[in-house]
């Protein structure tokens, strides 16, 4: 019978009183046959012998050792002919071997085929095999690379531009099941959150594995003003254009916004972070938006917290327990038999102790079992909360007297500061996620040894924790194009990009010839640059295209005009043409020739000489193509030569190198981005750093990629230095380690990981009809 | 034209031209007609003149003032043949005037009819108009109670019992769409929120609201001993009981576990709080269960902190800044144009300053308008995490130099302690929940005046934060029988039970013949006086049937068994049956006859002789009936006996009063628990508690219920007096309030707000398969 996916499926029925060898026999024809691709093994558990399977070549097993369980499966499910470990064995064996059409055999014992097959005669079961594979087939071909079949929704563009809750509110989104459909993910890939979200599954990449990427778009800034110039905006307004307008498959990734800085400060996201804020995700359907989205960032919080709580208990019961107290509580008789866990296990072995057995551990051995021997003025880990609490910046913890005095100064920063939710970003899978939380290093011991969540034994708790928040959520736009929300990572203490995975997902999702459009929080000299050599090299992907999101008045304030800050009005410099002479006087950014072909482009219209002037000197320093944007007006229409500029440059090879090698000592690493990215002349380390940077190469962090802590207001150290400083030294006051995430960063000056609230925080304006449940004064 | 709904539906027709007189002389003749009971006005907006509006009748008035609003639906609907605010206003007349056949005329201008209508001939308005009045009347009985068609999924009981990940594994549970559809539910009364969990919309309950509500059930048990005596699984046993073996529908509602002791000790839960645990949450389908369910206590957490990050900022910027200033940063100019936002204007309100114009405020009214003059040694609210941290009971915040020196020492406490908490297991809408958000007591001024959450300003973004934590979550039982998830508070400082919605929209969806079995947290004393006395004071619901659970083990202990604690082996004065002399020892609960007909049952087999002589002692004593259960080995069918137990005693009057009026003085409502509940003598103020209950009475909240802080392991205050102890005073330490809640706390004893994590937390056992994303070693 031949399946209709470049398949043959032959079966060969063995008889019921067949021995081993018999069997054996079989399979040795069958591995010399050339004729046959693969070989799958249905047979009852008793004939599948070590013998048997061993038999068998393996690359002819189609399905290896797990049939046994197939065999089961196969057995109690075939009346209802569907049976995916088939399937996924024909699929494996069709990836294998590429496409042309294959010969597979089923191995099939008549006997003991439980009660389905019980008094079946061998017709009969030929039959139901050959159902068994016919439906196999069909559902092999359901995993298969579904093409599009997006519906856009129209949009009423409005002059004036009303607020973006009412553009939000005015759109009835698709449901996301819908969505889901329309963009070839199959049902149980899956997971709704409400009628407008959904977590998609990882297996996707799994099933898609074969399907070729589509092209990767950057959404990177120029260094911006305190307001922040809107690359979000310019992500959804370009995939609204390619996919809305120009009918190409695309996908936008962005950052989930975190709540504090929502009821905090309008416009002040660009001091405190780099996350995007709720005003940008209200250019997605936000009538279902709810602020905790689909709980990644309390899942982070809560994971975080954990750690702090094992840490600070951990200290306290090595304070006030002797080896063998500790030992005895740490590996306990549980009915008389005491026992490592793997975690434990994990442990003993990073300190090199193979025996299992805890009776015959040495005292020094159980010494330096249950003492993690933490220093207290050197743990590195903090708490976290996702509110604006300024009062938690420095705190003094364990003054209750059941903690005995054991008080401690420490501090908690904002929630996705957390190296949690760097991992998260970074992570290429559950199992890739899985290691760098056991890895984390949250302090060291008194005789200087990092210190890890799995020496906490947290490291599966944290997994659990998290094992929801590693699917990217999939929305929409308000032109019905598909989004991930997933991730936001600092981009000073971490490297502020959206989520690998989310990337990844929709590089499958929209296929070949499809675009995904990705963003890098900050100036590009700090986004683009991560996304570049952390992300990129944690990831594999590579960018086709890079965008540049400029605006006049940020290009003005660089050319000389004067500082713009949240909460005042904007000097008239910004508002009025004559100052455009500020323009002129405006240096190029020095990381411009480094690397790709760029469309820049800049958005919130100023006058038609001011776009000119600046799409002219765009051009001249070396972009592929320079054009306006008026996505904020038009929605995707206004974005569509845009759209096509980056179809256009996508077309084109594309040059990617990174920056550094990894092996690059950790001071040229340093050096190289101060120098070709800031326009630096030189680094100077101060003692601090350059014992990090020992101490990290002693305990082999030497490899990892640099993330500069840096202010994202200047291309320099120094926020009041616009357009492109020449002449500074870059002083480096401090390194410090994110090992889970996998890089080291620099600090350049003092990062503040926890915003504040002002005398009068958004909240004041924030409102909920009970009857009617509308939101308002959000945005 | 009949509706099938019992209801008679006719339209007359006006011509085009009639006038304002013509309109008005029809509806004179219509308010006349006896036959009509209900007019509908179907008139463009030009014609629905308040003449016209005020000559209909009111009692006839199906829809009353907002027609103007339904006529434009009606028009712009009419093709799609689906009209629910028609449907409605025929619903309502059905709910007006019970349920004999009526006559609803439509009164119904044919001129102006816009677009749709434009050139249409009256014979096809008509028809059309036919059309609307039947897919109304459809789509009305649409929204009648639905029968139930639950399917039940078949138990395979083992034996040994095996552990309840492994049981709820070998389940496969329904979808939850499935799920919410046999049971009644429309499609848009649910969101999904992965595969088995979905939150339910309260609009059900409006929707049903003529529906008679259920039987209802409340689980209690004995004081307990510290590990719990399993009531939350006796819920899910007798609700697998009644719907699967007795096929009568039924529902659990079971509070959320916190996530806390989940990674703390096995069995701690007793002892730190009130909480059901990850162990009777297995009882459910928890194949797809996560830690985070759905979000709701880290909502919580959110909106908890979002107050406490607004308190100290506020005491900083008030500490920082002259009147003035305040006040142009708290009422600033937008546009040249101030302004006071609602939120500002309730708190003028309260002030007593009727002026709105802020420009027109004395400096006098300034200066106490942005002065909450908080004293920060009287600041009551904590900041909250759901993680057992023990150096968070007590630390220092405000330390780092941004804060200028304005240090305070402060607390966290586990979230599910939060007053948030509270009111969402309380409140009965989103209406009555943002009113006692806005209504929180976070302090009091130094002038002794309470600080609410409202003058904060940040009530609004409280309900937006908690807007989807008020949904129930509903999910199902081993064989397949609803239960709804929601809410979790403290026992001791709150009351303790689950949540007042979920009762609430699972007495209406079972019908009147049908069981909702709800649980109350810690023994009897506590969580059913609290049950009755506070929930179902604010709920209006009032119970028919009463489970009392006793074991062996807790009875033995009270008879003078040796102490139990979590984590030691069971004394053999449990297991041995020649103790059962423990049990004639017993003295019986002094609340026993205070209230209602109750079954009084066992589980956890002991022997027969024990179990015969607990069943003659509880029936000695008064309850109904005592039968044994064994849910745990055998599920539903092994609480059948239970089941029909409750169902004869829901079969008798229930005499349900409250211990105390409402009108008591506050003394003596503590007086009257006291003696009546807890056996006391007599009760014995401290000096701060008879100042708090002045200063109570002074702000008017001396009517509001006692919450009783007490130990739950024992009837009296000292937790090694087991049985009924008599001849004690019970002392009242101090009083707290929380007035957002609606309810006084009395603290008898320390009461210990954050658990601790012990030497090996459970999460060393806790593993995550990144593969088959299987979890381990959760219980």
């Amino acid at each position: 019978m031949a399946g209709k996916i470049g398949l043959n499926v032959t079966q060969i029925c063995l008889p019921r009183e067949c021995t081993e060898d018999e069997i054996i026999e079989e399979v040795l024809k069958l591995n010399e046959d050339p004729r046959v691709h693969g070989v799958y093994l249905h047979l009852p558990p008793a004939s599948l012998t070590s013998r048997v399977l061993n038999t068998l070549r393996p690359e002819k097993d189609v399905d290896g050792v797990s049939d046994l369980n197939v065999g089961r499966l196969v057995r109690g499910d075939m009346n209802q002919g569907f049976i995916p470990p088939l399937a996924n064995a024909v699929m494996e064996l069709l990836a294998r071997h590429g496409e042309q059409r294959k010969f597979v055999i089923t191995l099939y014992v008549s006997e003991d085929h439980g009660m389905e097959m019980s008094g079946v005669g061998p017709l009969t079961a030929a039959l139901r095999m050959q159902n068994v594979v016919q439906s196999s087939s069909r559902w092999a071909q359901g995993q298969q690379y579904r093409p599009w079949t997006l519906r856009s929704l129209k949009l009423q563009p409005l002059s004036p531009v009303p607020s973006d809750i009412e553009i939000s509110r005015a759109q009835t989104p698709k449901p996301v099941d819908q969505l889901a459909q329309e963009i070839g993910l199959l049902q149980e890939e899956t997971e709704a959150y409400g009628r407008t979200k959904a977590k998609v599954r990882l297996s996707l990449l799994d099933r898609l594995r074969e399907q070729p990427d589509g092209k990767y778009v950057l959404v990177a800034g120029i260094t911006p003003t305190p307001l922040g110039e809107g690359k979000s905006t310019v992500v959804i307004g370009l995939v609204q254009a390619l996919s809305a307008h120009l009918k190409l498959n695309s996908f936008a990734c962005l950052r989930q916004p975190s709540q504090g800085p929502t009821f905090g400060v309008k416009g002040q996201r660009g001091q405190i972070s780099t996350h995007i804020s709720m005003l940008e995700i209200s250019m997605l359907i936000n009538e279902s938006f709810n602020l905790h989205l689909t709980g990644d960032i309390h899942a982070i919080t809560a994971a975080n917290n954990l750690v702090a709580a094992a840490i600070d208990a951990r200290m306290l019961h090595e304070a006030t327990q002797k080896d063998k107290a500790l030992y005895s509580r740490l590996v306990p008789s549980v009915n008389g038999v005491r026992r490592f866990s793997p975690i434990q296990i994990s442990r003993l072995r990073r300190l090199g102790i193979s025996e299992i057995d805890p009776s015959a551990l040495t005292p020094q051995e159980v010494s330096s079992f249950v003492r993690l021997d933490l220093d207290p003025a050197k743990v590195t880990w903090q708490r976290v909360v996702d509110t604006n609490d300024r009062f938690l910046r420095k705190i003094t913890v364990g003054q209750a007297s059941t903690e005995k005095g054991h008080v401690r100064e420490t501090q908690f920063d904002i929630a996705v500061a957390s190296e949690i939710m760097a991992i998260l970003a970074l992570a290429d899978g559950l199992g890739d996620m899985k290691t760098r939380l056991g890895r984390m290093v949250v302090g060291s011991s008194r005789s200087g040894q990092p210190v890890t969540a799995e020496d906490l034994g947290v490291s599966g708790a944290l997994a659990v924790l998290m094992k929801d928040a590693i699917k990217p959520t999939l929305m929409q736009t308000l032109e019905g194009s598909p989004v991930f929300v997933h991730a936001g990572p600092f981009a000073n203490i971490a490297h502020g990009n959206s989520s690998v995975l989310a990337d990844k997902l929709a590089l499958k999702l929209v296929g070949e010839d499809g675009f995904v459009v990705t963003e890098a929080g900050f100036g590009a000299d700090i986004g683009m640059e991560k996304f570049f050599n952390i992300k990129c090299r944690a990831s594999g992907l590579r960018p086709n295209v890079v965008v540049l999101v400029a605006t006049v008045r940020a290009l003005k304030m660089h050319g000389g005009g004067p500082n713009v800050s949240a909460g005042s009005p904007l000097p008239r410099e910004y508002i009025d043409e004559s100052h455009h002479s500020l323009l002129q006087s405006l240096q190029l950014f020095p990381w411009f020739p480094l690397w790709l072909p760029s469309p820049w482009l800049l958005h919130r219209t100023d006058t038609q000489a001011e776009i000119d002037l600046v799409c002219q000197m765009a051009k001249e320093s070396g972009a592929s193509d320079a054009v306006p944007c008026h996505h904020w007006a038009r929605g995707g229409r206004g974005s569509v030569e845009l759209a096509q500029a980056v179809k256009q440059a996508g077309s084109q090879p594309s040059h990617f190198q990174f920056l550094y090698s990894q092996e690059t000592p950790i001071v040229e690493k340093i050096r190289m981005i101060a120098q070709k990215v800031y326009g630096a002349d030189d680094i100077e380390l101060s003692p601090e750093a350059q014992a990090k940077i020992d101490y990290y190469n002693q305990q082999g962090y030497g490899k990892l990629p640099i993330c500069m802590a840096k202010t994202h207001l200047s291309l320099s150290h120094l926020p009041e230095k616009k357009g492109a400083p020449t002449g500074f030294t870059l002083p480096i006051r401090d390194i410090r380690a994110s090992i889970g995430a996998g890089f080291i960063y620099p600090l350049v000056g003092t990062m503040s990981t926890m915003p504040g609230l002002p005398t009068r925080p958004c909240f004041y304006d924030i409102d909920l009809d009970p009857v009617t449940e509308e939101i308002t004064g959000l945005f």
